[in-house]
């Protein structure tokens, strides 16, 4: 078994109550090293195509990496996944805080969840060991409830806790999967999918340490994070990722009204800056992190929020903010409370909200559809109550829990143009007329939009000032924001695989940024923990391998070239505001065929030479005849 | 201008006589590199479609690369190429000795020689000055006596001299251009190129060192490559390259009699070990390197085999031994110092003249076609005559110094069967039923059948024992020399990009063989020598890159898929002897599906978005319409 690895992985039939640990050779792990990468191999090879994602036949993982758990900044890390019951393709999302850890420290890699639960239940792995227990009394719990009960019960106020809320328990379609109650396995309606199988929560707890192969050499790396980050990252420390906002609104990249506009008037409300100045008591951490991005905040009136479960994220602030009009941090730090609380998807359920709103205004919904609720932008109240309903499926909520594709087909054609959506998720709070290599990427992401599977920092913005980490992948040249030339196409195709290496890993994209932590230090770092005389090379490979499994999965439900796509409104400027450009269609189709050629993906299908090349010879057979 | 380089080269217009230096922007080398990068890139660039490689529109390029002539094994080499007479399409070969370090010494990096001299002309390069001289003294002379001859005239007997011998001024289609008089550029037909323009030598004197970035680290590495590779290669400075005709004539992999068998009765009087024990003399080295594996060797009688033409490597060994059914080591020798002092290419050269005896010996030629010579498989006298014939083009010589598929086309179609090349370019020494990943390596590789643009050890035998140093490919599995699946062309297409990076730096393949000095180390070695933050990625795409250049020059000059072949004589297994095996033209033809869709190249084309991911969007303009 290699260092890094516990080499256990745990398979959970809830159907039969039966529990089994299995044990993969050495080269399953160097090929598929952990988070996306086993999801994507246990998606592919072990569910049957077709399934309904919220029948007993899917399957919903928790994996690990072999850096999850290893004492150094950015490896407090995992991912969950399954068939995603809102894009109907492949489902993944990760997420930090310290449940990944503390399952490592408990001896396993990944948890198997199967089969269906005939009442609630729970799971409880202690240091290798794995039970089943009745989770009736806990059905219905917010999440601060549910993890005090289960820590009450078993009698140790340091297990970890992930649960789902009402939202998941209600088959929400994009309920998550809550960690520590404010980290969030957010994207693709993996809360549905834990909620369809009865499992109400998976509790754990472990002594043991992240084997390391070569502890010298990760405890220097781990140093140099841990004394270089909080400099480098300094604006996430002070200011949380909220602190975008303040760049975003000036450039017209802050998501407003449903995507309407790119700035609000009072953005400077909701800014990082005005959090740390008014509602922050705390900054937390992820696991062993020395940035501590995450924020505490507390309000007392006129909402209670309670500290525990965190503070709002930037996708939060401007899905549940902006978005839907809104620029009272107070409302959104009660909203964000709530989300995390009832288990719901932030920017899902934000720009359902806000989807929901335009077709208010619009006059395809009224107040006789919502049930009396004024749901205009702005209106801090409405956006509250839907997020509850929503949640518990109560009223106009029980619509919008599908989502917005599936609810502007129940509201009628004309709600199609406000449904912003990429294979049915709803897309997440950066603005591809800005970001214009994020709009191919959202169009290409196994996920649908997804800014989590494809890109990041340096695809949103123009190329510049951080080039030079980028050159030895060959980045030679500034770009601009709004360049999709082959040049900006192929920072695309290597920074998802990146991202899709580090979800793998799994580790945190602020602090392994290649323009910080950089590629070689990275390489280092596994190096240091697993042991293995590996190059950048094959952690790209890595990477490149998960996007073809998930791109295989894909294709083999059903998924074609078409759904590569991006909502209509994005290729049309904003009405007023500092962003003048939108997406051209021509120079966006064409960014998608080089993504292609790139990939070696002809029409849009991987050859089996190329699944070849990537280890994944037997991906081949799944792909659609 | 980045460390390892001197940011100068010379463009030398022999028509005008101008000769000029020019500046390329740093992310020049930082793409192409040097070596064959260069030569991909100005073939490519500067070479118009379609014209005669031997008229005076074809350029000839002598490239070294940031390693050359950094001081450590290995670091020795430097490319030649342009549009080669034997196959009509990317030409390139690359040499040992010390001319390319000297080169770099002098203040240059490469070379482009351009038009054609009315006269013949020699080029001289001191210190960063050229000057054209007049060579018609010199035309006509063997290469120790021109290389005397510039000496003597120059005064300075520590000049480095490339020469072109008879051959090259006849313009034999496999004429190579010689360094150091034991060194060569031996493959494509650089020679007839340089004859042409009527340049029978580059002279080269230096006194600068090249620059590097990281003295420290780079002494480092140095070090480690003195002291542990006449460890690792011990086999190497022991026994020579020739070493090999131990274990490939009990493995049926030695060709003989024109590829008709894979062993021979007397192999063990051509073997490295029998060259050690009766006719070496001393053991010589490229320029700083500690492995030794060159030859030098000397015979009195019956021939007089001149020791400062070195002593024959393996391929000379065979071609003009085994495959003309010759194990006299002396007569060998002879060969080996002809070719050498003529300027012959002794690959090209011995498979030739195995090819004109397999026609003799079944009737296609007679004595009166060969000017009374019988060219029978075994005939010392024979071969030694034929190798002279060729390098004057007198008697048969001419029609056979066109190289094995032109002569065929001359001599019949009866002989088109015995004319074993690709592309034009005649076989190596490496049985491609033996070695079936290499088969495949034959027919991609632009310069048609060549063993240095495509693949080494790992792929020429049984993958098994160096499989670890493999592991960061994600080659994890051992495959058998006679495996053609995916996983093997795998290992082509990553070795391959490997080698054609090596080719670009310009390094040794056997002292920078992935299983010995390895990806890591040779990848320190760079960022030592260049400064920059490279990895191994980088250098693999660097490989890749010159890949799909020569790829599309030669779509552009005509070749096609069908071109990408192997001669009908390789699938079928020889009449006997150890090797029961041939190619199989389905697992063939499979592997070669398999390798175009592991490029990106459906049709065996690159599109312009694998092109753009390579950095080379230009280079879509040059594919055919």
């Amino acid at each position: 078994m290699p260092y890094g690895y516990n080499g256990k992985i745990l398979r959970v039939d809830l159907s039969s109550g039966r529990i089994k640990m299995e044990e993969y050779p050495d080269h399953f792990y160097r090929q598929y090293f952990g988070g996306e990468g086993f999801i994507g191999y246990f998606q592919l090879k072990e569910l049957k195509p077709g399934i309904e994602p919220l029948s007993h036949e899917n399957k919903l993982i928790f994996a690990a990496g072999p850096l999850t758990g290893a004492p150094a900044g950015g490896c407090g890390r995992h991912s969950v996944g399954g068939k995603s019951p809102l894009t109907g393709g492949y489902g993944e999302s990760d997420s930090g805080g310290y449940w990944g850890a503390e399952l490592k420290m408990a001896g396993i890699d990944a948890i198997i969840i199967e089969g269906r639960a005939e009442k609630p239940t729970y799971l409880f792995i202690q240091d290798g060991k794995a039970e089943l227990k009745d989770a009736r009394h806990l059905w219905g719990m917010k999440g601060l409830e549910c993890q005090n009960a289960i820590r009450d019960e078993l009698g140790d106020s340091l297990i970890k806790v992930a649960y789902i809320g009402p939202a998941g328990e209600n088959l929400v379609r994009f309920a998550n999967v809550m960690h520590d109650l404010d980290a969030a396995a957010g994207r693709t309606g993996m809360g549905a999918v834990m909620g369809s199988k009865n499992l109400k929560a998976i509790a754990v707890r472990g002594h043991q340490r992240v084997s390391i192969a070569d502890t010298a050499a990760f405890k220097e790396i781990a140093r140099w994070i841990a004394e270089n980050t909080p400099i480098t990252n300094k604006g996430m420390h002070d200011f949380g990722t909220a602190r975008v906002v303040a760049a975003l609104d000036p450039a017209g990249g802050l998501p407003t009204r449903n995507f309407q506009l790119g700035s609000i008037e009072g953005a400077d409300k909701i800014t990082g800056q005005a959090m740390k100045d008014t509602i922050l008591t705390r900054r937390r951490a992820c696991f062993a992190c020395p940035v501590q991005c995450k924020r505490e905040v507390k309000v007392d009136t006129p909402y209670v929020v309670d500290p525990q479960y965190g503070g709002p994220e930037y996708e939060t602030v401007a899905a549940l903010g902006s978005d839907c009009g809104i620029t009272d941090l107070l409302a959104i730090a009660k909203g964000g409370e709530m989300v995390n609380a009832y288990g719901l998807d932030s920017i899902s359920c934000g720009a359902t909200i806000a989807f929901a709103m335009e077709c208010f205004e619009n006059g395809l919904l009224s107040t006789k559809d919502t049930g009396g609720v004024e749901l205009r932008f702005g209106n801090t109240e409405a956006m509250l109550q839907m997020v509850e309903q929503i949640a518990l499926r109560q009223g106009f909520g029980d619509t919008l829990a599908e989502g917005v594709a599936r609810a502007a087909k129940k509201i009628g054609s004309a709600a199609e143009e406000y449904a912003l959506h990429i294979k049915g998720q709803e897309l997440p709070m950066h603005e591809p007329r800005l970001k214009q290599g994020l709009g191919v990427g959202y169009a290409i992401s196994p996920t649908g939009a997804d800014h989590c599977h494809n890109i990041h920092d340096t695809v949103y913005t123009d190329v510049g000032p951080m080039l030079e980490a980028l050159y030895p992948l060959g980045i030679l040249e500034p770009m601009a924001a709004n360049d999709l030339s082959s040049a900006k196409i192929r920072l695309l195709k290597y920074y998802s695989e990146y991202i899709h290496f580090l979800n793998c890993a799994v580790c945190c994209y602020f602090v392994m940024s290649l323009s910080l932590v950089g590629m070689e230090r990275l390489t280092q770092l596994v190096r240091a923990v697993t042991g293995w005389d590996t190059t950048f090379f094959e952690l790209l490979k890595v990477g490149e391998r998960a996007t073809n499994m998930a791109r295989v999965f894909n294709l083999r439900e059903g998924f074609k070239t078409k759904d590569d796509t991006m909502p209509k409104r994005f290729f049309t400027p904003h009405p007023s505001g500092p962003l003048k450009v939108a997406l051209d269609p021509k120079a966006f189709e064409e960014g998608k065929a080089i993504y292609y050629d790139m990939m070696g993906w002809p029409n849009g299908i991987p050859t089996p030479g190329r699944l070849g090349e990537l280890g994944i010879e037997w991906a081949a057979a799944q792909l659609p005849k």
